[in-house]
């Protein structure tokens, strides 16, 4: 199909979309329904995901869901996987430039444009899901966030969370940071430059490439998410061992966000609504995944016989030496990356004094204190 | 005053901060400013906490706050603190009533009508603050809860968490288990039961009574909350070590309840409203308490030399023995309780083994391993 063509059938069933937005009930209830003259907005949010991939896809769909029903029509939001409208990758530009008012991602992906995004996503040894909340509404994180979209023409919201993630799949066993000599594995980002840095071969496939490769022993190791995502995907069929903890990404920030002309022109009640649905999917997600992760892992290791692997502790700390200059460096981009790797440094520091003495020594209380 | 005269005085007041909920540019802009003739409503939120109390207090205001500016007025909150309208603990019987619509608490206070509340709050040795989101959203504990308020004509929404507590500030060293006899500590709820089956005589105190009866020795130790709190209440003046981790109040859930009827009675975009404002505050308060802990944790320790000290283990296993037998005792008390103390016990073994092999495992990794 040509892009004309389809942007042109997307719009039809956008609009669609948008008269089904409140049900005869909630149309008949709410002044939208009574002629006020206000205009009818309508929106597209192209995102990253394919549409309704579990987790992070239907917490796009989530936000986009419930600015409509908060808004009882008033404002619809119609998602757009990857590649309906336009490649995952290009999410950040379409929303720039007005193309679609609203995008559902991560900001790591904005990396070669914006290398600084990449602490609002997350970084190798970085802050984990709740230290990126507090840092972000908290610890002035998402003001500098806004800062760093502004020329973008963006407005970003957090919206979601993976938490901390696996390490990946593996077939050859990592006893020593020698090991990590020559492993071909898929691992995009900063996680990638520091394996590269500790002596591996990172690559960069889509996820519906991975099985395959694995299989074929064209890679040795992959990571993807964590187990609700990665039993979907019937990795542990192709690999002997599932390693722990994904170090690389310890608590991804997913990200909406919103044309910044689109934004500005809504009402007042319609910006509250937009960055409530927004905060709704991250509250949600997280436990989504805290849920489901934890009913995945049940599944791999007691049906299927997945075999769990810690990473050794002395391939931790050389990864995590890396990472810390692989990290400062991505700082050193200009002044307003440093700033921001200052703030966010700051705020991790005084957050693992506290963490170690609550959660931490909690957790140990308990019989979960990891290995 | 006397209570009719200030109820008067509080309607009169209600009324003012209705009008004042929309900015005038907001009324123009916003669809209810033209006449569509639906009822504009006017609720009253009634809370457990002094108004404007820091985090719990403040996460009450934000949830009416967030409901008055996205109805842009067409539903305005009106947040009364304990003692402006009712005592904190009349707030469940005023919004079953209907004599206020909405209240915002925590759900164990209400122990002695509906014992099962204690596990949607936390328990002892219970559920982490991402924990309880995940079984409350994706566990099925949010059904159960709404089940349990049904016959009291309320519906209840997560609406923030203080996520791990501090053990308390205690004049007394705590090296053993015979430490615990006879210790006098204002511990309220299951954690002051299982400190009285360890040989502890538990007293129950207001929090404005809490720096004196330490100061005077009238009670040896006392819980509050956590570092933001308790150093706002200069607790540190009074006592000689803080004990950690919080092993009662391990990631306390607070709770918005509305009334089943008023909440039935708005449309379906105010109903999406009222779920999305008490995401936002369960997203928020949890972010709140990480960074502004973190950062009381730094000034109790840093300015004011307090000594950290964590409880022995074989306290904390003593402890948590006890606390299990308790947890028991009052699942037992009908069978909804047990049916939602077996599902929070499912939940809780899964979570525990993704969170050990994840989270747990990463926080060793950078070094916050808790001791």
């Amino acid at each position: 199909m040509k892009r004309r063509q389809f942007l042109k059938q997307a719009g039809v069933v956008g609009a669609v979309g948008g008269l089904a937005a409140c049900s005869a009930q909630e149309c008949a209830e709410s002044p939208q329904g009574q002629g006020s003259g206000e205009p009818k907005r309508e929106w597209k949010m192209v995102t990253a995901w394919p549409r309704n991939f579990p987790g992070l896809g239907t917490a796009a769909n989530e936000v986009a869901d419930a600015v409509t029903r908060m808004s009882a029509g008033r404002l619809t939001v119609k998602v757009y996987g990857a590649n309906d409208l336009v490649p995952a990758f290009e999410v950040f530009d379409t929303v720039s430039s007005g193309t679609a008012e609203m995008g559902h991602a991560a900001p790591y992906y904005w990396k070669g444009k914006v290398p600084a995004a990449q602490f609002f996503a997350g970084v190798p040894f970085g802050l984990t899901a709740p230290e990126m909340n507090g840092w972000l509404y908290f610890g002035g994180g998402l003001d500098l966030w806004k800062r760093l979209y502004e020329p973008f023409n963006l407005v970003p919201f957090a919206a979601g969370n993976t938490a901390v993630q696996m390490g990946g799949w593996f077939n050859k066993e990592i006893n020593s940071v020698k090991d990590l000599q020559g492993l071909k594995m898929r691992i995009p980002g900063l996680g990638g430059e520091v394996l590269e840095r500790a002596g591996g071969v990172p690559v960069n496939l889509p996820g519906a490439e991975l099985f395959t490769a694995l299989e074929s022993g064209a890679i040795d190791a992959t990571e993807w998410v964590g187990p609700y995502n990665d039993l979907a995907f019937g990795l542990f069929r192709a690999a002997s061992y599932y390693y722990y903890p994904g170090w690389h990404e310890p608590g991804t920030t997913l990200e909406t966000m919103v044309n910044k002309e689109a934004f500005d022109a809504l009402p007042e009640d319609l910006k509250a609504i937009v960055d409530a649905a927004c905060h709704r999917a991250n509250d949600r997600l997280m436990a989504e995944y805290t849920a489901r992760n934890a009913d995945a892992l049940h599944t791999l290791t007691e049906e299927h016989g997945v075999e769990l692997r810690r990473f050794p502790a002395d391939v931790l700390d050389r990864l995590r030496e890396i990472s810390e200059e692989v990290v400062r460096e991505a700082a050193g981009a200009d002044p307003l990356a440093q700033e921001i790797f200052d703030s966010y440094v700051k705020f991790r520091d005084r957050s693992r004094s506290w963490l170690a003495t609550s959660e931490a020594t909690y957790y140990r209380a308990v019989g979960m204190g990891g290995d």
